[in-house]
């Protein structure tokens, strides 16, 4: 569509695909223009075919006993699968997620419970970062801030989810940039029991997370 | 109504309640029935008349950046306004809530990173609860364990907001029981900067913030 389309048509479009019965996910491509309130488009997609898990009520079902057949959102999805993949425990460990935003940091926080681990919230304004992140048996980023978590706030027995992607200036590239995850991979690489890299960590899970929403969505409707 | 009434007939009362524009607050008086569905009754409830925030997309909506007139959760919201009336301050201090309930423990969470919090849940799976409890600068007991919280867990610059109501055996008592909070109140109490008693603490301010509540679901929809 059209980068001027008007919020009423947008959301008509929206509605015509909620009425199509072989549409079975929707996504909101983020960010929207700036003139089109993007809560007011997400709150729009029908719950069942919100595959991104962005809907505040799929948010807020994470708060609940049983996830069975919900539509997770993809990106703090993907992360668990990844630790459940490489058998690092979760129950009981202290895990420190930066970052707080509503489709990433929070849903994140609650997904790690649901798994039993003790969750710190940490962003901008926390005081004394290093007294949270080094007691941390799992960092998750979160924070969109290039290469911010260095070997300085860390212990070597840390597991690191790299969520971020930032581009950062490299006039040795084509294009002049490159992208950066939150955290230093190469000051850390060697001083951490894992770590994600950017790119190629967990953008390629929160992919597979949105395939697996969409059959989810699929199953659940027919 | 009857405690034999059938979810059917139940949902069907709240519906006539949903659409009655004289009703402008709902509350679904906890816990139902053992043959009822808590969560399919919750849900139920109009977005617009859950005064008790309740319900997912309610919960969810904390996530967001704005909360104007919204409708948030009484119990976490009472606790916010507690810490405010005796100019505690909240952000960028290290807080610790004690239980993840989708009551109290997710939504308080939630309210306190909107107030710039750092914020660490801890429940029944944490291991080491002292250090993060030695750590914080305001504890919130929201776990249903009488007393379980003593001065071997804090230190003496702590603010404790207890949210626990428990029922304990006591003898003295024509009743033959009393209530206590998560904390233990006498052996803190000379040993912190502020506590909640149990019973008059939280309680009274949760009342409060129903009618709060239920003010702003009026004028939402009028």
């Amino acid at each position: 569509m059209s980068e001027t389309i008007s919020e009423d048509e947008l959301l008509h479009q929206v509605e015509l695909l909620n009425e199509d019965p072989l549409i079975h996910g929707i996504l909101i491509q983020l960010p929207l223009p700036k003139h089109i309130n993007e809560q007011r488009v997400l709150k729009h997609v029908k719950l069942e075919k919100d595959v991104d898990g962005f809907h505040p009520e799929n948010v807020g079902n994470l708060t609940l006993k049983r996830l069975d057949n919900l539509l997770v959102s993809c990106t703090p999805q993907g992360c668990i699968e990844l630790l459940d993949a490489y058998n690092i425990e979760i129950s009981g460990k202290n895990v420190v997620v930066l970052g707080r935003s509503n489709i990433v940091g929070i849903p994140m926080s609650l997904l790690l419970l649901h798994r039993n681990a003790t969750v710190t919230i940490c962003h901008s304004k926390t005081q004394d970062l290093k007294s949270h992140t080094k007691n941390a048996h799992i960092i998750i980023c979160a924070c969109g801030q290039a290469k911010m978590l260095t070997k300085e706030y860390i212990n070597e027995n840390v597991v690191i989810i790299d969520v971020g992607i930032n581009s950062i200036e490299d006039k040795t590239r084509k294009s002049g940039y490159r992208l950066v995850g939150d955290a230093d991979y190469e000051d850390l690489k060697d001083n951490v029991k894992a770590i994600t890299p950017v790119p190629g960590g967990v953008g390629p899970m929160t992919i597979a997370m949105l395939l697996k929403n969409t059959l989810i969505a699929c199953i659940n409707t027919t």
